[in-house]
């Protein structure tokens, strides 16, 4: 592979040094381009017995027997066989929850008046695209790998005597950069496959591959509603370092081995990591960006047909990404399946009920508002609660959300305003209600075998720990989006606006 | 959680109040959404020892030893374990089967030649929100419930000692209201989950959820073709009501503990349940509803787009919905996707062809209508039958459903008159075509061991029950729509009909 | 059964003395229907305890003793459990996989400037269903039958004592005509399912199934091109005809019990059999067809936007074929879906990428074109490669489909030599490129148990290997479509090219 890989990579070099010509935005595109591929041919490299050259030999340290203290290199559990149901459930839950992509593409599009698609669909194209090669490579390992400092530790299990996760618990180290570690090893007769964590039911790779089709969809409601603001490269490449700055230590904190999962707080299905972290960053960009010179138009119909369509689609990729955050297809994920789908329609019908009772008139794209809303609250509990709760949040969040909307959303920033008052609100107050309708009967326990309950069920604590998780949360994502945005401004010395009006003619993505 | 829907329905009830001074068709709509509020809330309460408030304790009556006479309390069996691919199929089949909604918008808005999409899309979108909460909490007890007055049979099974249901088989009884009965219970070590009948593969719950999204779609057609005559808030009462009136007991009668699967009825996806009766209660409406004063739009260019991709819809849809019917992911399940398919393709052949044979022309969206024809059909037999038949079953149900559509739906009621020449015919040919096709390699055996076979097994009875089923059916269809729609109008004063020209424009559900 | 096809063939037979007086092409198409109908209806007769008229007894030949020599039916394997994973994953999979299909026609047209879609939709959807009843009942046989000449062989696993397979490795023979073989048998207690070959994970009749919905794709890229030169009944009669003369042979090559599959040559997902083969018949009929009078039209924003969904319908449409293909739920199917995304993804950059190099700017539509380029590449390795190759092969093939697109399809001919260019072009070197880069960690080992490698892993014997498959298939698809389109045009008597000027008007089939 490397002689195919350096050649190609000398061929990008050349016409690197051609580019010079090219214009300003052009270098953070070609440059993230190349990173992805570097990368990939260094590990391939510095990989010596990687299983493409030599497969007879087993070419990843095998199953770390839990017994044997002072190993050195990364702890590898594996396994030989897997139930072909979990496999199916969550490889097709992966895909199903890039609905989403579209869905908030149609909805927030659609909130703002703007129902020409071309050029939104092209830079989320762009987005996925370079989010997932990223991730492959190196943002997993940021953002799922064992904790910096840790990968020498002895436990196979990754938790110290003491109850700890090993290492310092804020950031993944570079144990799987690359795709090191996922990969299967010929065993005597059968391959085998590591997994993430002893116990799990489906290999590593698989659950690097369904996290990589969830942060492929992070970045972009700020995309969608920044498409006719910011121009492509500069807009694309703030959003790729969003996913690196706030997405993944974000998703290590709660998801990984960082150190709110360490408290004890819950999130089931990315209320804080997808939800609040979108929000919260269109809250800071608010004060980041200009002002906008002129208003929006007004929603017209095609834009109510265009949010129930985009409502949709949420909802469907709402159901898959919480059945598939469950990792393996057992009665819990089923539950949370239905909890999500109770809360959707009761947030779509308290927002358009709410409005109904108040003004005397309710849209259909209040249904979609409702429905966006309902999913963005289920988010963080849909499989910690009972169905009955479900119904509750999804009301609570419906009424919450249209009233921040009402508030906030009407002026001139109606896009980003738009985002903060469905997914940053919403997101957040489910992060809060998880600890107080979270029941054991659903959630079962922890990772250190604690029973998960919220308040209802005796346990004051959770409810802190959930309002802790939504202040880092909602901290982490203004300061890295601050961070993020800042940076590409100045790499492109101040020229990274559109002018508004050519925002419908451009298609090119060098725009 | 009785804390916060206490507050929740204090809130709703002060601004019932205020509501008084709305128009005239709102109290339906709220009413119907304080209703869902208000009986999960009040099972909560009745439910004294709720999963929600104290896991650690049994909450749900353990599962019932067969041999314990005499208990009170609703039967529930329970499991542990259950097979991921089963869990895996049911749910994505339930999720995919309501691509039928999507599907036959566009199809029949299509043949009415009405390619404006906002509004019936923004009242389907309401409608399924609305079914689906209603569902959860009401209507599946009556529908898939423990028979009425047989809650406190001594069986596990529900078969009495004569082979028997106990209750009145007609309709299901309050034991499974706000989704009692149907949560996990935390057992020593693991949940347990609480199962339909013994010997099922999917848990209650989910069982549950999957019937949810097949009655989200029953009253869809009639809502697409009446959209733009009736307001919206009677429509969308009238379709609740329907599924309430109409749905509920015919589901109980065949799929339920009812009389007609007693008899040994068989209705395998939906040809009696949810395509008679659409059918059937069109058929009524014509009688019912005031004429209409304009004839139709041609169909036009893009209404045949528009056609065949609704009819994809429906065909993908009707794949799914085949196959979750199965309720577990067997080869029986997978004989039922194919045979779909196979129907499905040779009604879309047949219905142009014949029109080709005939005329000597076929338009693109005859191919559609075939294809919507065939899915009709097919839906009664899917798993009960062998590939070969059901390609004869598609074939003869394309020409059938043609030839009543072109006899019956070219004037000014084109529009129920093509639900009723599709669905209702093409329902009520493949329920009865299940009695002369049946075979028992695919079919297998009824609840009480007894081998389904048709005609051509030599089982002359069953294409007689399947008559009856047919028959009884339709009745209840035209009954009770007639009563629904009846209701509706009285309570409606009137005020229900919108003038036509308004309908375009129209974009709020207030109308 | 056979009473009501013979009734329904009588009233065929006498519409077909009536169409006589026909337009010319439609024997074409009729001839077509009641060649389908009548191999049912005569499977039916011919196998004389088909289980639909006897099924208590077990009408098809029980699972074959291996060691009983000298047997002369076909041989069935059978067995009644399967994994519910197992099934799920296939059938979904398949149904995902047509997701392709609206993704070609998207994508294509919005390639080729043309963004009217009823016409093409309309053709697609007669053109699937007529393949796939095609198929079930006569194409499948000679796809994935037993050799000709090789029923009565004695071996269970049709392996010879020498390794080879019996009969002529060429041709499938009609072992599975009209579904023969497939279904069920009731065994003393529970129904048994004939398996494809031993070992197998799911039954026969899925694997038909998932074989058809493959099949169902492969004309649909000429179609699509093809759709406004053509009128409707040739066209469809061709591609029809070129999905029995092109394609299943070359499925039976390499897929079924063929020459190619003999020796070893490895096409994981349809790289040969629907990407080269469709890229090399394009580039035939672009001698065979008379030159374009008009140039096309440029492409618009509109269109950017269009190929964008249909680049998205592509790639989700690959992941599902990819994963299928595995034809079971192992870690392997996963990877086979994740190298997929990979490749896409790098093949979306790679040609964007190189755009923007090298000429200063690149299109939203050039992401599209470069995630179908790399769709193409890795269908043939995505189940043998690591995904860190699957990075590589995407890169490589977004750059090589954009020098031949650049340089091929840019004038009159623009819509044939997009799908060789993408198709014909990415699918070859794809093919290639798996015998450089297959890895038996991944690719585990073909059927005679040898460990499938490539290049980087020692063995270069399959480089010359996969050159060899590449060769056959491009000139099986150049003589194949050459024989079916002029065969047509001479049916057709010449009268079978559409007046250019009416396309966009003209919705009838009958064209």
């Amino acid at each position: 592979m490397s002689g195919g890989a350096t050649q190609l990579l000398r061929g990008l070099a050349r016409d690197r040094s051609g580019r010079r010509r090219a214009r300003s935005g052009r270098p953070l595109f070609s440059g993230a381009l190349v990173l992805v591929v570097l990368s990939g041919s260094v590990a391939a490299r510095s990989d010596e017995d990687a299983p493409i050259r030599s497969p007879p030999q087993n070419p990843i340290p095998a199953l770390a027997a839990p017994t044997a203290p002072g190993r050195t290199g990364p702890r590898i559990m594996s396994r030989t066989a897997f139930d072909a149901g979990d496999l199916a459930w969550v490889t097709f839950a992966a895909i199903g929850a890039s609905l989403m992509i579209p869905g908030w593409v149609l909805f927030y599009r659609a909130r703002m008046g703007r129902p020409d698609l071309s050029r939104v669909a092209g830079q989320v194209f762009l987005l996925t695209c370079l989010v997932s090669l990223c991730w492959a490579f190196v943002t997993y390992s940021l953002a799922f790998g064992v904790n910096w400092g840790g990968e020498s530790a002895p436990e196979a299990d990754l938790v110290g005597p003491d109850g700890q996760f090993t290492g310092l618990p804020v950031i993944g180290g570079a144990g799987n950069l690359a795709l090191r570690g996922l990969e299967p090893s010929a065993a005597a007769d059968d391959r085998e496959y590591p997994l993430r964590r002893r116990r799990d039911a489906v290999p590593h790779m698989l659950f690097m591959g369904f996290q990589m089709f969830v942060a492929m969809m992070g970045p972009v409601p700020l995309v969608v509603v920044l498409s006719d603001r910011v121009k492509t490269a500069p807009l694309i490449a703030a959003a790729l370092g969003w996913s690196i700055v706030v997405y993944a230590p974000l998703a290590h904190w709660i998801w990984g081995f960082g150190w709110l999962r360490q408290l004890g707080a819950q999130d089931f299905a990315g209320g804080a990591v997808l939800q609040m972290a979108a929000g919260f960053s269109a809250l800071t960009l608010l004060a980041l960006l200009p002002r906008r010179a002129s208003v929006w138009a007004e929603e017209t119909s095609a834009c109510s047909g265009m949010a129930c369509l985009g409502g949709t689609l949420l909802w469907a990729g709402a159901l898959f990404l919480s059945g598939g955050s469950a990792l393996s297809a057992g009665p819990s994920a089923v539950a949370a399946v239905l909890c999500t789908h109770l809360a959707v329609c009761a947030g779509a019908l308290a927002w358009a009920g709410a409005g109904w009772l108040r003004d005397g008139r309710a849209t259909f794209g209040d249904l979609a508002a409702g429905a966006a809303s309902g999913s963005a609250a289920i988010a963080s509990c849909s499989g910690l609660v009972a169905l009955q709760s479900a119904l509750v949040i999804g009301l609570v969040s419906g009424i919450v959300c249209r009233a921040a909307c009402t508030a906030l959303a009407t002026g001139r920033e109606r896009g980003l305003m738009t985002v903060f008052a469905i997914q940053g609100a919403g997101g957040c107050l489910g992060l809060v209600l998880t600890g107080v309708f979270a029941s054991s009967n659903f959630a079962g326990a922890d990772h250190s075998g604690r029973p998960i309950e919220g308040l209802l069920s005796g346990n004051p604590a959770q409810l802190r720990l959930q309002a802790l998780a939504a202040l880092s949360a909602a901290a982490l994502a203004a300061a890295g989006s601050a961070l993020v945005f800042g940076t590409v401004r100045v790499l492109a010395r101040g020229n990274w606006l559109t002018a508004e009006i050519q925002e419908s003619a451009s298609d090119s993505a060098s725009a």
